[in-house]
């Protein structure tokens, strides 16, 4: 997993402590009441975010390694686990919106006991798997602070009364003209291949044939995806997938997530209440099979996971993840990490497909263009777009 | 509805105050998050309850008849109205749980604001129908105080942590002796027929037959409920319903609601972490499903409703309600009162099941021996208990 | 269970033979395909219908009192069995309509194999518990014999194209005005008196005080229930219980069991296709909801079935069941019969209403004006209709 | 969709007769009751298949082409459509199994005229794209003749009284001692290049990188099997897939679909009754997770479709399906064909996994080494068995 070696644990250990606060920083806007409350499956409480990451630096680090190290309280391992199922029993996630406590303010008194802990336990020079942990661990609660944006977007954009939120994450408009540019066909090599950090499932280098394909410089912008819906898009079973027609049926999706029609305007939650949509912002908390009805009517397609690696030096991304056609796969050699921290990528690999790039949600520098991030197909409420390959 | 002239208003609006307080003082020991969770649909959040209560009085009073009335937000009647389908559209009820906002503090000012409203409306003199619609509105509000008790008891009895709360509402040991009271056969009058307040469902005051019966002079126990379950009692269908054994099948249900095994000892919720049960205090927390496998197994009955309502000044009653063998049918000559009000009791006629006398947690002068109270025979968390007769 | 000798075991013997007969003559219209579905949960499929009621002989006679009886195969036990645990093991309900094996044809063998060992074996002079259980099993297969015609209707008025059935059974139109007759306030003596036959749940007689009340001599007619639709009944929700209204809501319930609106005219399945609905035929196939609601829109109510029972020496009755205001709840001094035959009328005491009379369906010599019928709320498909009081 | 010119007309008629023929044979076996059963929603009603596969034929050739053709029903088109969107309604999956009418004679009778006018028409030579549609619906019927095989399979392996089947469909053992065959890396060409017929999903001929690899010279052994079952492979999560472990979990499945645990000892249902596993015979009834899983405990992995083709020339294979690592994506370059038709096999391109191959209940000279088969990750009644790689 990692594949550098840790040289300056000064930084790492500065940056460890910049981290924690910005996740607290994500939080400081919300009333305690915004904490708990787990209104889908998908979305965990904010609490649940905050103690999360902190039982993750408690359980892979200090009880590991630090043997002084006292136990906050006895129950938040059971209770602030994830999907570590070799971490011993968790909470059942659909019912992490019930837990009342332990509160808010104690799950800030924890983040301060761990986030001490650690500090003083990594100024005593340990040896470097805990170097490589923090670092890990770093990884892990960035990547939480992205949930934690879309999942406070959708507590909040799913109030009766559309609260404000002060930290809001928001893309800009895409000024370019749309122009598609030329790919040559050939063999390319794709994974991650220097020498910074990356996650197990970027390893495994390997070398693929690529067809020619074009690729346009930009997102897919809200107007264009207006003129989908108003060609009746969302009623033509011939642009979509078989499955993915049954998802807009059942839940009679008719746009994006978070847009309403208000007095025959569409309009969205922002952050700000519910606002015009900005037609020059990309379309933005689309589904895979939305993504992918759009490309068809356009008789287009989505790029695969390996195009848009090969391609990304060519045009700007990050303002929002944007699905490929590929499925969430191994690549060729790929192993897990032994032990709990090896749980978390592979048993991912079914069923999923990959988004690249990365969103105005994604910590600083916590993107490349090797990564790899996966979400189910029918997932609206990350921050996802869409580019057009022909 | 009512059948008195209101005719000491001081009193009344006193009573209005300290009812306003004694809500509060039941939600006082709550942390914040403990208010917006609802943990199963009967269950609703405090909160709810406490902004519920005080929408009733601002669109049943304020906003009907007093022109000078300005609404606190007019988005609360949408938010808080619970199942006047007259008094226009409504959360619905599985989405309580999901409501962060408004804050607690929000509508602790809601209620503040409503409550100096009425006190000084009422000052005013208003005409005859204001006060009888401040006797029902207590009534109501009392009703509510009963359900927080429930739904309290339900929220921290279901957290991992099992927390403690101060103001708790637990039965005394039964002290008596067990013995049968014998009633004559005969005709006898049922409902309420005196001049004090009594709601809708009370009245339609008829005569009944009744055959001789023999009623037990207090509630069944813990010793005597356990001495069922170590029976097999709850594995012998012959005893069940086939609905109720239905329903202990699906949830996998072995002994009442709170009830936990505990390294091979039954422990139980009740406000101050898990204990061990108390033998002689009455059982509660059955469904009338399983109050009736009990009394079968004894090979005795469950009084009916009108049985209970002869026999009631013979015997102590008022720790628990008591599940009674009737069904909730409207009495003789049973009419709706008109408009949103009269919704209420008509329309669970059907279902459910009746229960008599009161509880611990049913606030002090709200019980008569009229009063009908009526759940679903599968509902665990009210304060139930049951009382043979042969 | 019986409250009669069995005085003329040939007479019986000779009835047998005509019940089991008169259940095959039901079939004999269908095609082999309509014998084993199960379109809903509550419709069983005719084959199973025919195999269980041959069970029944088999199980609580041939295999409890003859024996040189010979099983005629070892599984049909646990493959035929309904609701009675005592007798073992069974198929659980909504797997019935996957049972293809065995065939209609073994079935047809099954029940003339029982038959006449049945016949064989009473010519024996078995002791008097057997010609007890001959005649409740008569009566136990002529309920079959109606739920038949409820099963056959609900199968085949749910086929695309409606096809006919020959032996059908349909409600004549009410040729009478409409009046109400009185009946006097005092006490009325309630159950079976007489000598004939009657189940468990009639025994128990008992007094009953009744307040006076008028009750219409004929039943409600599909031109008084079209006026109540065309008024917008089922979408007024203070008509409805708030079950019921739950109930057309989540079903988008507009109209009773099998109305088709075709082309802006209401028809119904009537056994031959589609038609037109024939305005002076009492309405049939309402649930309990739909009954209250109109009578509630009528402003009158539905009879409880004490006051049918009283008054139905009065008016004509017998073309279909009458829904009553009664939940189904045991007569003082109700108790089961012991073993496997007590576990059917007691364990069904909760949630259901009464219904009084008979239908134009119920097997001739069959109907009593003690009989209690009971079916839940939200049934439709069984042949019922209603009658006001006022 | 055709990459040839049909040549002989006259072959192409006598294979049409022949299909016709065969399909009817498969169905010999069945009691009328088992073709009108669908006892869950993959599983398809015999029936369904006897009459969709003829409604195929009257649609797309002699609707479309002849114009002097009589429909045989006019309600047919509207029963027998399957996922024709752009066909017109249909009848929902679910309920394909409550048809019982159109009877099973006059499905047959169906077959007939339409095979009859299909042998007239063709006759009469007509233009080139009926010869071509011809083919195409020869290979579509041979499709529902190997998914029949499936759900005879199912529906009489899931009677409880496991009823025997003539026709059956049995790999037989594998003989060969396992080893590993080892293939090169280099630039490979993917897809259908000959003459033949192919479906739309193998067009789109490329080039794609492989890595080195070896691949097993057969299939995974029952034997093989129960020492992952025996080692606990079915209670390891480290070996799942986070949904195939809650796949797992949910539904209780501890082996292969049709096993059967009886006095200790697995048996497997084989078309005729229970049986012992047969040892040396493949292991079949796989789940793509089961299939994964195993290759974990192994330390190996499944193939992908590429590496299977590529390698497909080196081993036997057709006894089984065999689960690829490959998600079923589009092909670079893929396009639907135009129409109703086109419908098929784009539409599933999300969610599914490929397999290769063919298998015992495949018809005769229908398979090819770059045949895609697709299925949901979680279906177990297709004849599916596993391949290794290392």
């Amino acid at each position: 997993m990692l594949v550098e070696t840790i040289s300056r644990s000064a930084t790492l250990l500065q940056k460890f402590k910049t981290i924690r606060a910005r996740t607290e920083s994500i939080c400081q806007p919300l009333e305690i009441e915004d904490y708990s409350v787990q209104p889908v499956v998908d979305v965990s409480p904010p609490k649940w975010h905050l103690a999360h990451t902190t039982w993750f630096w408690e359980q892979f680090i200090l009880v590991e390694y630090d043997p002084s190290y006292q136990l906050f309280h006895p129950d938040f391992a059971y209770l602030f686990n994830s999907y570590y199922n070799n971490a011993g029993e968790r909470v059942l996630r659909p019912n992490r919106g019930l837990m009342t406590r332990p509160t808010v303010k104690k799950v800030y008194e924890y983040r301060q006991y761990v986030t001490d802990a650690i500090v003083r336990f990594c100024t005593t020079n340990p040896d470097d798997k805990v170097w490589e942990l923090l670092e890990i661990g770093i990884y892990h609660e960035e990547q939480h602070q992205e949930l934690l944006a879309y999942d406070i977007k959708y507590i909040l954009g799913n109030q009766p009364t559309f609260p404000t939120y002060q930290g809001h994450f928001q893309p800009q408009k895409e000024t370019q003209e749309l122009h598609f540019i030329p790919i040559e066909e050939g063999i390319y090599t794709i994974g991650h291949q220097t020498d910074g950090f990356c996650f197990d499932n970027e390893l495994g280098v390997h070398k693929t044939y690529i067809q020619p394909f074009e690729i346009a410089n930009r997102l897919v912008t809200n107007r264009e995806y207006l003129e989908f819906i108003d060609a009746g898009g969302y009623q033509d079973f011939n642009l979509w997938h078989a499955e993915g027609w049954d998802f807009i049926q059942k839940n009679e999706i008719k746009a994006p997530l978070y847009w309403h029609k208000v007095k025959n305007e569409w309009q969205t939650y922002n952050y700000e209440g519910l606002h015009s949509i900005d037609l020059d912002v990309p379309v933005m908390h689309l589904s895979y099979y939305e993504a992918f009805a759009f490309a068809e009517w356009k008789g287009m397609r989505l790029p695969t996971e390996f195009e848009w690696e090969v391609a990304s030096q060519q045009f700007n991304w990050g303002q929002l993840w944007e699905w490929t056609g590929s499925a969430y796969l191994p690549y060729p050699n790929f192993s897990k990490v032994p032990g709990a921290l090896g749980e978390y990528n592979g048993k991912f690999m079914v069923s999923l497909h990959v988004l690249r790039g990365a969103s105005v949600a994604t910590p600083p520098n916590h993107s490349r263009h090797t990564y790899r991030n996966f979400f189910h197909p029918s997932s609206r409420w990350l921050f996802s777009g869409l580019r057009l390959v022909k």
